[in-house]
């Protein structure tokens, strides 16, 4: 039986399969290199099997608009694998800076390959991914990349500089997310649109639907880093907390707890000076504050918008479970 | 009074004073972003002042092709800046690959800001290089440069699993400089040469001289290696040895050696297994062979190729300071 959020997205993959077959080909063929150990640790990553999240969204786009391989060309095809080439490459670099042993429930690459060759083979898929889009040559897919490819590393900085730093402002918090997760989401659904050659409004819809969307996504995945077990995370449970990562559970459990709670938060988050045991009463004053439950509500909002901002297409299947895909990235069962 | 070879590298920056102070503003410009800690960690490496070359090449090769900022723009100093940005990003993840606490003399990013920034401004300065080549918009340049990334990565990747391994050919170890190193220069070259719209004969022409250029200049950096003072080289002395790099020094070294030289140099290189006096014995069995003398004589080889490459063009003040240059690059005194 599948999870209540995840029909949605196994339904839009399943619609959108032989793109997305043919998307799994690209990002297979594009990460050869006669350096082997580029494709080996690529492929471990990809074996790993990610959702595929960001070039769905991209193919999705592309189709809701329009594009039907006109030009002869499969070019939402290689753009949806820019977009996950780029996401790869973020992720190999995520894993060093935070130091990382698991990823979608396997060891990570800097793990098993090292923090060296973690590093070195983002770059090249992150190059790689701008050779592929100048092959393409649309500018205007470029722009839309490069500059969501700048804004994520500056939303990455930015939560560096936050970590540890409670008087980080939900707002703060929200730019945070923004750019570490929703730029790309926005870039990944806005190239799709360019290449269907989309209306200005059509556009604007979906590059705001995939901002919505990615602002729902990562704040369900900040409240399951403390409400989900290691199993269904696929990824360590309580990494956030060990690293004093500022995320919403801990700002509104801070925020609404009482001067105890704040002494400890004080003393885990911004000293870091964590024990055994901190965890669990870290996760009990999360639940006493209702901490979860208000940042899943805050993500069922943003995908609430997110469904809203695909108001202007006319009802079809595609739609349909665009809008069930939104549903999924606000569900805390994914 | 200057170096010998500094001479040729002095005079080609002073006869393009204005376009490298316009470059210089450009990547000041650029680098900027509302995460101050970006603009402060590229700051640092700005400040320390490196020489310029690779956008200087563009610089140059744009002149030689007669460009003339006719199209009433300044694509050539984009153009640099964007090929400094992308220098740039690879000493930031070099220095965080190889755990390196000197750059030109001055404590490395990381030393000071810590690996996370230097991964991630790294990213923003190679997504940032991305948008400045979009709005400058010529698909040729953007070609050329992300395809130089790609192989950059690749070199270093390869570096990396030739490390510590003295079974590596000569052959291999030309491979590798030329990604790390060669091929950006190239690039950097081939780039201007595009913006100066020359024939298909003077870019490559251009793209060679660079590649020679490049090979030389990384010969002679890892000779260096075995034969500078730190004051000289502003970076530490022996960071090839300590981290068992494979550099022709070595090769030749290895080569030329008796039986207990190999005993030595497998040692202290594929076991990693150093104490101290083990750089000071290396320099002498390095001295022993004319292991410095054989890989000189290889950089200023490159040179003379590099020069030749230049015979199309007529002569002038540029091409005769890009010849010097090229003497600059296989000097042992730069």
């Amino acid at each position: 039986m599948s999870k209540p959020g995840e029909a949605g997205l196994k339904a839009l993959a399943d619609y959108l399969a032989s793109d997305m077959l043919a998307c799994n080909q690209v990002i297979v063929d594009r990460m050869q290199s006669p350096v082997a150990l580029i494709p080996q640790l690529a492929a471990h990553l990809v074996a790993a099997g990610g959702k595929r999240l960001r070039p769905l969204l991209t193919l999705a786009a592309a189709r809701m608009c329009g594009y039907n391989n006109q030009d002869g060309r499969m070019r939402h095809v290689e753009i949806a694998a820019c977009v996950e080439f780029i996401h790869t490459a973020t992720l190999l670099h995520d894993d060093v800076v935070d130091d990382s042993q698991l990823r979608r429930g396997l060891a990570s690459a800097n793990a098993i390959f090292g923090n060296k060759a973690s590093v070195l083979v983002g770059d090249f898929l992150f190059a790689r991914s701008f050779q592929i889009l100048t092959a393409d040559a649309s500018l205007g897919v470029m722009a839309i990349l490069s500059a969501a490819s700048a804004t994520l590393a500056e939303g990455e900085v930015m939560q560096m500089t936050t970590q540890n730093d409670l008087s980080t402002s939900v707002e703060q918090y929200l730019q945070v997310i923004y750019g570490k997760t929703a730029a790309l989401f926005a870039a990944a659904c806005e190239s799709g649109a360019v290449i269907g050659e989309a209306t200005p409004e059509q556009r604007e819809a979906l590059r705001m639907y995939g901002a919505n969307l990615g602002m729902a996504f990562q704040l369900v995945d900040d409240a399951l880093d403390y409400a989900a077990d290691q199993a269904t995370l696929g990824k360590e449970v309580g990494d956030d907390f060990r690293e004093g990562k500022v995320t919403l559970p801990v700002l509104a459990a801070y925020d609404a707890g009482d001067e105890e709670d704040r002494i400890f938060w004080r003393r885990v988050i911004e000293e870091c000076d964590q024990h055994p045991g901190d965890l669990e009463a870290a996760l009990d004053r999360i639940a006493k504050t209702n901490a979860i439950g208000i940042t899943l509500k805050c993500a069922e909002d943003y995908a609430a918008k997110a469904r809203e901002n695909l108001s202007m297409f006319p009802d079809d299947t595609l739609k349909n479970l665009l809008l069930e895909t939104a549903s999924y990235s606000a569900s805390r069962e994914r």
